[in-house]
């Protein structure tokens, strides 16, 4: 039985995270983190051919496991990049021939993209011992492949849930404020709000729970902490859902 | 260089066809039409393996042209099947490797439903020559592989964006009756609806337009026909745009 043209298969991650200032992306070095100067053309979204036994969302953990040591993160497939041509690149396509040790004729790949609060030194420090890095959204390199399709249609994925679905909670701490709220809608859809019109909404809104709680270590007054109520949240959608008939 | 495991890619597509009566699948026999009285477990979704210089949305168009004759029809990716043990049955395996002559060991499949107005005899025949036929959504037999499965999965993406998105229209003759509208609704959701709440509601909308003709035929009082306006449709959709913040 002969072995007929068959593409491989792959997932690639847009891993976002959000440390109240900018938003990020995880990159890696196709080759090493010591390489000091790096090629700009070697950085990449963290990716993996999936392994036999194993389904596509287990693959993309896998991936972010070994990139970030990071278990049990939000993690949302978002799309398929099938074009024929998307391996267009000989010197990736050798590359990539090299690492896998496969002969590599198409491969399509299954993008998803995971949100990673960055909220203490801790996780912030999580990637550099695993061989990545994080770029601010705004200077992102040439990436490798397709990779920056992918990680532009990620951000646009992103943007567009970040308005329909409570997903921005996963980018902030578990606590707060409704500056640092404001804050991410801000940076991520890349618009400036109304502050006092932001306010009003937010508080408005009976799944964007007041705590009795301050915000500490300012020396200016503290503001009131803020958690995601999802029980709220549920009862709103459920009153709220649009139907079309 | 070696060739390492590497899974085959193949869509499968899951067809509506609405008659104004019923919610209709088309499946197709895997040996041929003239089998007179096809073993249940010979009748699967239509479906391909994917070709190298195909991108997805190609190869599931290629499959509708193959078994209804059609262009240009209603297809939306929906999911991604691939669990490592979906090829369990070893008959369908076997099947599989005649038809193909390829050694396949694992087969991630992409899915597609695509909606169909069967409002004329033309376009329901047009399945018979083909080599497929339309079955009743609720009389679907055992079928190959997981296609149950997915199946059922359509049905549930079907009548999720039945309600939230103007999809239903692709089953609807181009001028419709409020009746023929409701039964949609009652028929894919599997509901019975109050009538007088339905007519106020969609008369209520601006984008189901009502046409200076009536429906012709029936002795009865005439129905007046309606039609889809996508311009309302659009300006309704951005005025009621639910913003989670």
């Amino acid at each position: 039985m002969k072995t007929r043209f068959n593409p491989h298969i792959s997932v690639d991650c847009v891993v976002f995270g959000f440390d109240l200032n900018e938003l990020k992306i995880l990159l890696i070095n196709r080759d090493s983190v010591e390489d000091v100067k790096p090629d700009k053309n070697k950085i990449k979204l963290p990716g993996s051919l999936i392994i036999r036994f194993e389904e596509l969302h287990q693959s993309a953990h896998r991936v972010l496991q070994k990139y970030t040591g990071l278990d049990n993160i939000y993690l949302k497939q978002f799309g398929i990049f099938d074009s024929p041509g998307r391996l267009s690149d000989e010197e990736d396509v050798t590359w990539l021939k090299n690492q896998t040790n496969v002969e590599i004729q198409r491969v399509i790949t299954v993008a998803y993209y995971s949100l990673i609060r960055l909220d203490d030194s801790k996780t912030t420090k999580l990637s550099e011992s695993f061989n990545a890095k994080w770029y601010s959204a705004t200077e992102v390199p040439d990436l490798m492949f397709d990779h920056n399709k992918i990680l532009e249609e990620g951000i646009k994925t992103l943007r567009n849930e970040l308005i329909s679905q409570p997903i921005g909670f996963n980018l902030l701490p578990e606590k707060f404020t409704l500056n640092q709220l404001q804050q991410l809608y801000e940076v991520v859809l890349g618009v400036k709000m109304d502050n006092r019109n932001f306010r009003k909404r937010a508080i408005s809104l009976k799944y964007i729970e007041p705590l009795n709680e301050w915000q500490k270590g300012l020396s200016n007054k503290p503001a009131k902490l803020h958690s995601f109520n999802r029980d709220e949240y549920e009862k709103f959608i459920n009153k709220n859902t649009l139907f079309i008939i």
